[in-house]
């Protein structure tokens, strides 16, 4: 099994996702290659003393976060993420990882390496902590306008990914509405429950947003724009809870034994509440194993995406996802 | 000033309604009146030692939070939401505060006391805890499926609340969006955005659902649906965060000395993320004064609530309206 880097993406490139790499080689036993600074990368793997061989695809090329997704993909055919997606399709990785970009990603996901057939978009599921572990939101960001049916594809894809990758069998899927009574919503969600009811996944019906971190179902169901609402909310919440909790306890005149321990609760808490921890997310619907690893990834979580990737490739994601949307649709 | 409560709704009517009344009388110089059980309103009183005179609408029907509200206020003629709504629109009171069902003090809203002119929907705000003290969301929940145009009238209509009720002048207004750069969003946002840009509004832009309770505007605005996932998903953020605070507490062994100072803390903190704390919200968009208090307002809150009621009416946030919606629509 080969496994492809992005060795321009993400905020500590090359230096986290090199070392990321080579930890995923040492511990999985895969196969690693890179696009990127030739240069750089060797220099880093160098320093690791890691000594087999290692194919790099030369390049300086890189899509930024601002640029437009579209078009930067077509311009820049010699991107990082253009060659890594090209060399996947071409069949010289059998996953490719990128901290770059994601709406390039998902562009280059699209024009170059294509959809299964039947799927309509490629979906992007994250992980949001909960009561029962974590909560897989779909899609969280990637489809901004979508129909019922877009939602119903949503949720065949996330029910997949749960039971290739994170071994879950027959996933609890949600809708996510404004009350948990049918009949309500919008148009949209309404007409989604209907097809979510009719279908044959374990459809629990409508989740309100306070019941998500509940751990109430473990697939939430929605649109990009609603999913990257919640995702986002919960983040700033989070972030919000901790400033609010610094000045309390600036306030509060603590013993320095106390404030040391409280300090380490919320150090352990504010680890619960970060969906970045997960490390990577498959971009769902496509041909191949492409895993979108959040932008600022370490090492750590370059080696979790890595993880994820060989467990989909294991548990034959695409083939699945393929026999599903051929039977499903 | 006649202030007229609904003594039969949320959780703790009659005996909190009544006694938030009467805080309300003693405290801001108002007639109170009541819609209700007229025998366990007039005990309730006489335990109070309320001696003034205080009119009272006689029923025991009620709305219950389960029925669809459009059939309801139609069918109970003599619930208290209808008949406090039949005597505000016949000026036997200048405002009416429910802490009962909101679909149907809405659906009650537009069949009885009607809409302001050019106003397309009446519209919920609501306040979230921020790191500036307090956001407002517009529209928190009452309408679903939104057109760019009524998110303007959203807009609108949340800043002469802040400036009426809250004394902000020319709050800032925020667009919910997926990301802060114009040109971001679902079809509905990207339309809202020209609107507002072109606004005489102090728009600031789209505001990324991870910076509301950072403080970043004073006015958030969004269809009632996407309303309603950021509200409710604070709440089980919130809700989430103190479960695993709890648990993690229990696994820690703190001293006793510890565990009381980080009990008050959370408590403290508990209480910034609450929006229910608040008390009460007016129904935007009506011809008269119409507060929502929260199902389960004690009579502080019942204050509260009779208290935005009062600022509403000192600063003629009706007329407000109506000049507004002359003039910008």
């Amino acid at each position: 099994m080969r496994l492809l880097f992005d060795a321009l993406g993400g905020d500590n490139a090359p230096v986290e996702i090199v070392k990321g790499a080579v930890l995923a080689a040492e511990e999985m036993n895969v196969d690693i290659s890179f696009v990127g600074n030739k240069i750089e990368i060797e220099k880093v793997l160098k320093e690791l003393n890691y000594d087999k061989e290692v194919s790099i695809i030369n390049t300086t090329e890189k899509i930024e976060n601002e640029e437009e997704p579209a078009y930067a993909i077509r311009k820049k055919k010699n991107s990082s993420t253009a060659l890594g997606l090209k060399a996947l399709k071409e069949n010289n990785a059998d996953a490719f990882i990128s901290a770059g970009s994601t709406g390039a990603l998902l562009a280059g996901g699209l024009f170059i390496t294509k959809r299964i057939d039947n799927v309509k978009r490629a979906a992007l599921p994250t992980e949001l902590p909960s009561l029962s572990g974590k909560t897989l939101v779909i899609d969280s960001g990637a489809n901004m306008d979508c129909d019922a049916n877009l939602l119903l594809q949503f949720a065949l894809m996330g029910k997949t990914y749960l039971e290739s990758v994170k071994g879950l069998e027959n996933p609890r899927v949600g809708l996510l509405n404004v009350g948990t009574e049918e009949g309500k919503g919008n148009a949209l969600t309404k007409e989604a429950f209907t097809l979510l009811k009719n279908s044959n996944l374990n459809f629990v019906g409508n989740i309100e947003a306070r019941d998500v971190t509940m751990g109430k179902c473990d697939l939430v169901v929605c649109d990009g724009f609603v999913g990257n609402i919640l995702l986002k909310n919960t983040e700033g919440v989070a972030k919000f809870l901790m400033h609010t909790i610094q000045s309390e306890i600036k306030n509060a005149d603590l013993s320095k034994e106390t404030l040391l321990e409280v300090g380490t609760l919320f150090s352990k808490m504010s680890k619960k509440l970060d969906y970045k921890e997960v490390g990577g997310t498959i971009l769902l619907g496509l041909k191949q194993v492409v895993v979108k690893a959040h932008g600022d990834s370490d090492s750590i979580a370059i080696k979790n995406a890595a993880s994820a990737a060989v467990k989909a490739l294991n548990n034959n994601i695409i083939e699945t996802l393929e026999r599903d949307f051929k039977e499903n649709i």
